[in-house]
């Protein structure tokens, strides 16, 4: 029996503008930020659950207001009955009744309760000794399942539907395990991409990340000039050659009739995705653009606001490439269930990463994913930057282009506090 | 030439949850709360611009400190630049390329830019001596064109379209001013409805709002329970006759095929609407429900986040009631945008209102519509509900049932602050 003691939050902001990493057609130059939570109690093991946000810079704290502002009355509560009944504290914040007219279920609001949810997730998997991907796979299809919430998805996915394929998924997966843990999983990167850096930056960082790091795909950033864009996606698909695959990402800056018009002149480029062609909440806009671009993928996902979102994609056909975050949303709980319907609908999820540990948190859920859901690595892989990681505990490791299984127990967000205070942020 | 002097903020928490005036399938002990913000100048008139987010509770701290964060560099601003060009004010809080990760556009940064945008309008119509209604319905097409920004927009509404359907819309506007003025707009009563209250109490109001006040709508809260639903509608329907309108709202209660099944049991009520089957993210859910249980319609928009969703919504044939809501998105800029797009649609609008002054906001709108964009009374009404009026200097009135149209220069939210004061919250 224990209980909490503190709820403790940190505003951190990394002054990235400064070197344009980062930049793209409609992020001109954030500063990659953490809203971060650390929930400690008075167990003997000593153990917190820590979890955050990304931001880009401003708003950063209102993000940390909003994480205060509902985690806060978790101070006194037992700790055993929280963790042993995450369904119970999906409900506490998803379905408050008062806070979900500020959503619902988006925004703001929304990704503070993934932070606060993500803590607890953090301290179940640590207090299990486990890696949080682990600790999912697991779990029983009915232990996972009780933890889930289908509201407003039960016309395309039902518990039941849940459970037999979990069940179904389990088939071979202490082989699969053992790849994971002596190979990793395909990581892709988008180092060379941005829009900030000239050209001859962007061809050497892509041959350094394909020949000597090993990565498999790279990403650009496009959507700001046609010109340009043609001119360096034919450079960068000479640095890198035939073989290596070809990305790009727009980052929402087109309305729909120019996505497709803009898109249609990338045919001769063989890309792997065209990544966030217009708003995420246009899931008609997505549908008609797939439609207007095939046979290139639409993928998308980074910002999209809950698994009624990617619902909807996945019935309309909007994308053909499912990216999730694991940030934006409630937590691991809605994370799982977004890989159950991409699972359910036959659509491959490439998971969004990039700074102050998005790398680090997102593979948990990917590598779950390939152990009992689609069970396959198949044109799935994890988006990768190399910004921040010296700030965790255990830092992404990335070997021959691959995603490293972390073995330390949690959710692999813990951060060394002491060493990021200098960009604690004091308004 | 004046300059911003002071951003002031409240945090005002009524406790409606003692009265269950407010209770529905979703929502069932709301607060009624407002995130209230006023704006000073150093100008010689002394005007202020208000604005405020409606909430139902707890999360109004939250939104108070996104108001906060966006509105203080407002201070030492020069008033007239701001106001003479709204669309520069509205990119630079909607467009904010660091704040835009928080949303894009949806959930609490959107409605906190809200507040501020429609202070700064408040400000504007104020300075120009006339209401807020007749400010926008009387600025030129192109003026009014100008502040509105059709980013993710032009596959349904180009600026062009927009500019024709308005010089078109002023054709009899002097007329329909002066009908306006004499008569009002339509209104109809949500008081008999909430699903807290008693048969007997639910049908001596029902009486009371039709037969007293004029109203010639009523609606009621469903979506708990069938057997009760039905009992209510039979009685509700005995109580004011053939002849008045009746609708009814799930507050979002079922999921899709739950929806459907529940629906089809209401087709002899006559209904004038059902109102929030499911999640306001579901755009082909919502479809799906609208076509399952023809003729009755399906109306929703109250947690509709930003016009990219309404978009959708027309597009789709989602709804045949589109309902906005005052303190839901980014102002009026965007408000009017909805407007336009309902127009172009051929869909009418029954605008949400309530309580902390969402009657008092919402109404300048549906003038400005009726006299400058559809241009018709036809099946249009505002909700109306007498909650918190007395805190505002020019309260809504109604008459036989019909808004009367504020006169008083500004947006009409200018609250009784010293009155206010004792529901201000504390922590």
């Amino acid at each position: 029996m224990s209980t909490i003691t503190a709820v403790n939050t940190y505003d951190l902001r990394f002054p990235t503008s400064s070197t344009l990493s980062g930049s793209d057609a409609m992020n001109k130059d954030p500063d990659y930020s953490s809203a971060y939570v650390a929930i400690a109690t008075n167990a003997d093991d000593g153990l917190e659950g820590h979890g955050f946000v990304f931001t880009i810079g401003r708003g950063n704290d209102v993000v940390v207001a909003a994480i205060e502002s509902l985690a806060r009355p978790l101070v006194g509560r037992n700790v055993e009955n929280l963790l042993d009944d995450m369904r119970t504290a999906w409900d506490m914040f998803v379905h408050d009744s008062q806070l979900r007219w500020l959503g619902p279920e988006k925004g703001v609001e929304h990704m503070a309760i993934g932070a606060v949810l993500s803590a607890l997730w953090d301290l179940k998997a640590k207090r299990a000794g486990m890696p949080l991907w682990r600790l999912l796979a697991y779990m029983t299809p009915e232990e996972l399942v009780s933890t889930l919430d289908f509201r407003y998805l039960t016309d395309a996915l039902t518990p039941d539907e849940a459970i037999d394929m979990l069940r179904r998924g389990r088939a071979g997966m202490a082989e699969r395990e053992a790849t994971l843990l002596a190979s990793g999983y395909p990581g892709y990167s988008t180092a060379a991409g941005w829009l900030g850096y000239a050209d001859d930056k962007m061809t050497s960082i892509a041959k350094e990340e394909t020949q000597d790091k090993g990565f498999r795909q790279i990403k650009l950033k496009v959507g700001q000039n046609l010109d340009d864009d043609l001119r360096r996606l034919a450079l960068a698909r000479e640095a890198i050659g035939p073989d290596v695959k070809l990305a790009v990402d727009a980052n929402q800056v087109w309305d729909v009739p120019q996505a497709i018009d803009w898109i249609n002149h990338f045919h001769d480029f063989d890309l792997a995705w065209v990544e966030e062609p217009t708003s995420p909440d246009d899931v008609l806009g997505h549908a008609a653009i797939q439609r207007a671009i095939d046979p290139i993928p639409v993928a998308t996902g980074e910002q999209m606001q809950n698994r009624i979102l990617y619902k909807q994609y996945l019935q309309a056909g909007a994308f053909r490439v499912m990216q999730i975050d694991a940030t934006r949303v409630a937590g691991p709980q809605e994370i799982v269930l977004e890989y159950l319907l991409a699972n359910k609908f036959g659509v491959r999820v490439c998971p969004h990463a990039g700074g102050v540990g998005l790398c680090e948190a997102v593979c948990h859920f990917a590598m779950f994913d390939y152990l009992t859901v689609s069970g396959t690595l198949d044109g799935r892989m994890i988006e990768y930057v190399d910004n921040q990681h010296e700030y965790f505990v255990n830092p992404t490791r990335i070997v021959n282009g691959n995603y490293q299984a972390p073995t330390a127990p949690g959710s692999g967000v813990d951060m060394k506090l002491d060493m990021a205070e200098r960009y604690l942020y004091r308004g």
